[in-house]
């Protein structure tokens, strides 16, 4: 790649060298995305050192593009004044963007500092829920009358001195504000200046309510390669617009959220946070899985004497536990894509929950045999191994079920399956393998 | 959100209904990744009946947005000629994204029928991995020499009768066809056409070499709020262009990667595919999880006699494992996320390492002493809870210790980590985790 800006590397150790010349020579040049990528490398303390080397103009583009948990340790660490002065030249959905993340005394500063028509469009932005295309929407759409010529629109463009970055439409509206198409901006450049502007016109053109949620959103700027898209109110006056650069940060949001929750993470997890903090975040993670395991803990307590009996069964039942749970998450995750992506529906999950549990069936008869000629090898004991073989089935056919069920009971309970469906699923294949090994194991052998 | 397509829901039913008018009238108005969901949620044996019924001239788009499971499916089930009618009028970054998926005798009909002109633009882009920078090019970027005014860029394209998606900039170039700038589009639109276009150009704009990884080009799209971006040979000749919407593909697939390859499943896995498939394609991921799951039990097999002894080890022993395993998972997780991000370098690793360490002893002291009390309790003996203690503090140190170590030896080794981290983690939890509670048992209790 060849990126106009060298990139930055070793602020660390100029920060150690105390080489201030050469730090503000690198973030003179650099692009605040590349400047914030340069801090989040830093450990926490040495963030407010190279904050105050960096260019004043852009210190509030830097804000905007640190993650969520860096920016929540920095505005505690910064001057207020200096902060205020940062962010309140941003847009205002990036304005938006940081203000759950800002200490209270802050927020009210800076609601403060802004003028009154970026106060009133924050104050719209905000009434909607963070996760909504109204939390995307952005107030620079340029509209026109839709009974205009090109030229007239042409004429009127340059008046301006600019057009706001991804302006790859224009939206027609009539008389009441109301959409009713978007004219591709680059149709201004090819038609003749005379032809109206509706007639190139894209009539019936995907626009969003500020309700709908920002992963329909971001789905519809995937699949109809969108660049900007109106956002309408009920009746359908045109509020403002969405643009692919958020949309594109809600798709990488969302693929860190899922990778992150699946581990009992926040993607705002600061890798150099202090080792306190970020024990404390992780610690009802662990709670929950204690609480698990011990459930399974307790399923083996019940056959103690059967155990004491034949070793082999504490030997062996972790492999029928571990080998569900490894299947059962092939499922869940399967399930829980599908759900997020729409190719499960109520439709057709019945024959996802079949398929998947045929798999489950298949996949448990193939283990089962190898298993249980390791078993009968490792003993010497055939019946052992017949019985871990009926336990394998009996799990993997039990993780299958609920990899299916757990995920779309979670999400009619309203609980993220991406956070809460592994943790489930292990604890059932953990009990239901434990309890088959031991409990076949005390009927058939003991 | 208002979409000109009406949903695409029930298309099973009607199909079932033989209601072929009903469903011609949907396909009509539909945009084709609309189809494609739709295609998506049927089974596999309806997926060629409803293939009929899309209107033509979309088809080829139609497989374009197909995911590649269910794209190979279909490529298998539908005959010939109408597969190569449909593919060759694409896009030809979207041909060369089909082109591993097809059949053999398929790929050399398809690159029979394109025009001379696409066929050697496909061999170029199929000379680079699937994975790079050439590999997401396309050919349709406009350029002109950079001497010239707006008046004539303006002039130039006018003379197309329509400019390619994604166009928000234009590319200068030398007289050797070398990249000196590119031009907002945009810049046409409001700046006095007499100026010279290099004069608005940005100069050393953002610009991608064909061996670039998509990684690096997704960050800098994103990073940079790019919607177009020129693709430069090694002398900085202008070979073609990147555009957002490929570009957002790739971004969801890597997301649709990291988490499918966490259960050992590959991105492509067709959620309606037959059971026999699906069963074989998951079954490496369950032998290698049964090989992991065997060290542990032959971890616990060395201990049978003390299990003998004192079963409680048996119980308890799970959650030593369970514990260990969650907490390194926390730590794996953060560790490929910032290697990923770019966030973890080899410069501050031992930072992480550090720090990690740390929090797996804190963690590890805090879950200590709640196991030891409900062990202590639970079996009457002190002596127990201490053992069950000293065995949490040492396998959530050695979590956080693999949770580092893994992935940057996977990632030396050129092994996904998000792939086989996971799997190769629990293997060191389980083991040391069984091995800390028997051996030390072993060595103090009995």
């Amino acid at each position: 790649m060849q990126s106009p800006n060298p990139p930055i590397s070793n602020v660390d150790e100029l920060l150690a060298a105390d080489n201030v010349t050469a730090i503000v020579a690198l973030f003179a040049d650099a692009h605040p995305a590349d400047i914030a990528d340069a801090l989040e490398r830093l450990t926490p303390l040495k963030r407010p050192q190279a904050w105050t080397h960096i260019p004043e103009d852009i210190k509030g583009e830097v804000l905007a593009e640190l993650s969520e948990g860096v920016f929540k340790n920095l505005a505690h660490e910064l001057d207020k004044g200096e902060l205020i002065d940062a962010i309140k030249v941003l847009d205002i959905d990036d304005i938006a963007d940081l203000i759950p993340d800002m200490p209270e005394a802050l927020l009210a500063d800076v609601l403060f500092a802004v003028d009154v028509e970026t106060r009133n469009n924050l104050g719209e932005v905000l009434s909607y829920p963070e996760d909504s295309a109204g939390g995307l929407m952005n107030f620079d759409a340029i509209s026109v009358r839709d009974n205009v010529s090109l030229d007239v629109v042409l004429h009127y463009l340059r008046l301006k001195t600019s057009l706001p970055d991804n302006t790859d439409s224009i939206f027609l509206v009539d008389r009441n504000k109301r959409l009713t198409g978007i004219l591709p901006v680059n149709i201004l450049l090819t038609a003749p200046g005379g032809d109206q502007a509706i007639k190139y016109a894209v009539e019936s053109p995907v626009s969003f309510q500020c309700l709908d949620s920002e992963l329909d959103v971001a789905k519809a700027f995937a699949d109809y390669n969108l660049v900007s898209a109106p956002v309408v109110d009920d009746v359908g006056r045109l509020l403002g617009r969405i643009t692919i650069d958020d949309v594109v940060d809600v798709i990488r949001d969302q693929a860190e959220h899922d990778i992150m929750a699946a581990a009992g993470l926040r993607e705002e997890e600061d890798i150099f946070a202090p080792v306190a903090r970020t024990s404390r975040s992780r610690t009802i993670w662990l709670a929950v899985n204690l609480v698990t395991a011990l459930l399974g803990s307790w399923v083996i307590g019940q056959f103690e004497g059967s155990i004491q009996k034949l070793v082999a069964l504490a030997v062996l039942m972790p492999i029928v536990a571990s080998m569900g749970g490894n299947a059962g998450t092939q499922t869940l995750t399967v399930v829980i894509r599908g759900m997020s992506l729409g190719t499960i529906s109520r439709g057709n999950v019945f024959n996802v929950l079949k398929k998947e549990a045929l798999v489950g069936i298949l996949n448990g008869i193939i283990w089962a045999v190898v298993i249980a000629l390791i078993a009968a090898l490792w003993y010497q004991d055939v019946h052992l191994g017949l019985v871990i073989a009926a336990a394998m089935v009996a799990n993997l056919f039990m993780g299958a079920i609920a990899g299916v069920c757990i995920p779309i009971f979670l999400e009619k309970m309203n609980i993220d399956p991406a956070l809460a469906g592994g943790v489930a699923l292990t604890t059932v294949t953990d009990v239901v393998g434990y309890f088959s090994v031991l409990g076949l194991a005390t009927l058939l052998l003991l």
